[in-house]
């Protein structure tokens, strides 16, 4: 090690690096933006989440184009080819976790003119926890700490669980007061693409495990039970 | 065109493209047998899906070793290379369709020692329903077809509204009777992972259309109404 051409491929990762950690840091100011505009019904914040969102669409061109001139520059072998195939495959995930963040605050802009519903709150507080995750995933990623990805993957159930009980609360309210179906949907679909969001982020985890030890990560992962009227066994 | 370069890039694609059409084959065999098993609750069945899909694991590698080849011995440009990165993007996606038949295949095998559900027959029917999606998405990226890419992106919407009715359909039974908790769990497990399936489907028609355009496709896409207690606005 240490030599020139190793430098310079480490340099070209630097590079590739600097490029997610800049989607990543996007990604979570969409997600961020995003659940602020639902919780303060905020039509401006959505509009920024909206014009932000093209930004992330363009790196993820750009993080292509990198990466395939490292493979044809450096022809990197085994674990270094798997660091620059995992940037490529992440900057897609980061670029879908940008567009459900998207899809979230133009919904967001159909609730501010409808009445509050006592759930948003629990909807944006899932969103906060889904952007925890987020964090924690870019962070390991940054780090390559592999116990730490480990850790999100696991955590994803928490998600899961949200989701199945927030969407049994909403269905109730609705079928209880149909006047509340508008804001209620519209509440449901937010849920939905948070939940993406968390399972998006287990996709990176298992990106940050391969890449790593060159395995996959299992497929034992708790996963949250959709009914979870009984208790988990 | 013609040369003798363009016409061994031609031959790599079509190497990556036999295997890419392997994966697809066995990502629908898999996802059939999968609903076979839990249709006629079939242990064996699962189990054979569980063995297979490690096949799609190891074809997944291979994908990848085959395009890092092309794009290092080839160094493709524009539509060149946007196919080559098509194709590994496709290959991780239809892994993941594998590891999602997977799981159906496992929680079919707990509903073979329980009583049946009346809605067990729409849970499988929604299955054929992401089996044809699927089907037919393959066969556009096997035509480079972007109409018939365009509209399974479109017909996903149909997928989504099928799950939102049987969650709660199985919902409502299982308050009813919650003797068909359990069982009904399951079925809900298997419902989520098949409406998975129908995303990652819409996934490919993206690739298709961006390999083919040279732009993503719009943002614009039906979605499902996770209520659908409103009509269709």
């Amino acid at each position: 090690m240490g030599g020139h051409i190793v430098t310079s491929f480490d340099d070209d990762l630097i590079e590739l690096r600097a490029r997610i950690s800049e989607m990543g840091g996007l990604a979570e100011t969409l997600l961020a933006l995003a659940l602020d505009s639902v919780e303060k019904r905020d039509s401006a914040l959505a509009d920024e989440v909206i014009t932000k969102d093209k930004r992330i669409d363009a790196l993820e061109f750009e993080v292509e184009r990198l990466a395939t001139q490292v493979i044809v520059k450096r022809q990197p072998l085994a674990q270094d080819l798997r660091l620059v195939i995992s940037a490529m495959k992440l900057s897609t995930t980061l670029e879908r976790i940008g567009d459900l963040a998207k899809n979230i605050a133009k919904r967001g802009k159909h609730l501010s003119t409808t009445s509050p519903m006592r759930v948003s709150g629990s909807v944006v507080r899932m969103g906060r926890q889904a952007l925890a995750q987020l964090t924690a995933v870019l962070d390991a990623y940054a780090k390559t700490d592999v116990e730490a990805a480990i850790s999100v993957w696991r955590r994803d159930v928490e998600i899961d669980d949200a989701y199945n009980a927030m969407f049994r609360e909403l269905v109730t309210y609705m079928m209880e007061d149909p006047r509340t179906i508008g804001h209620g949907s519209q509440l449901l679909f937010i849920a939905k693409n948070l939940e993406r969001i968390g399972d998006h982020a287990t996709h990176v985890a298992e990106m940050i495990y391969y890449t790593a030890k060159g395995e996959p990560l299992g497929d034992d992962r708790p996963k949250g039970d959709p009914s979870d009227l009984e208790p988990r066994s």
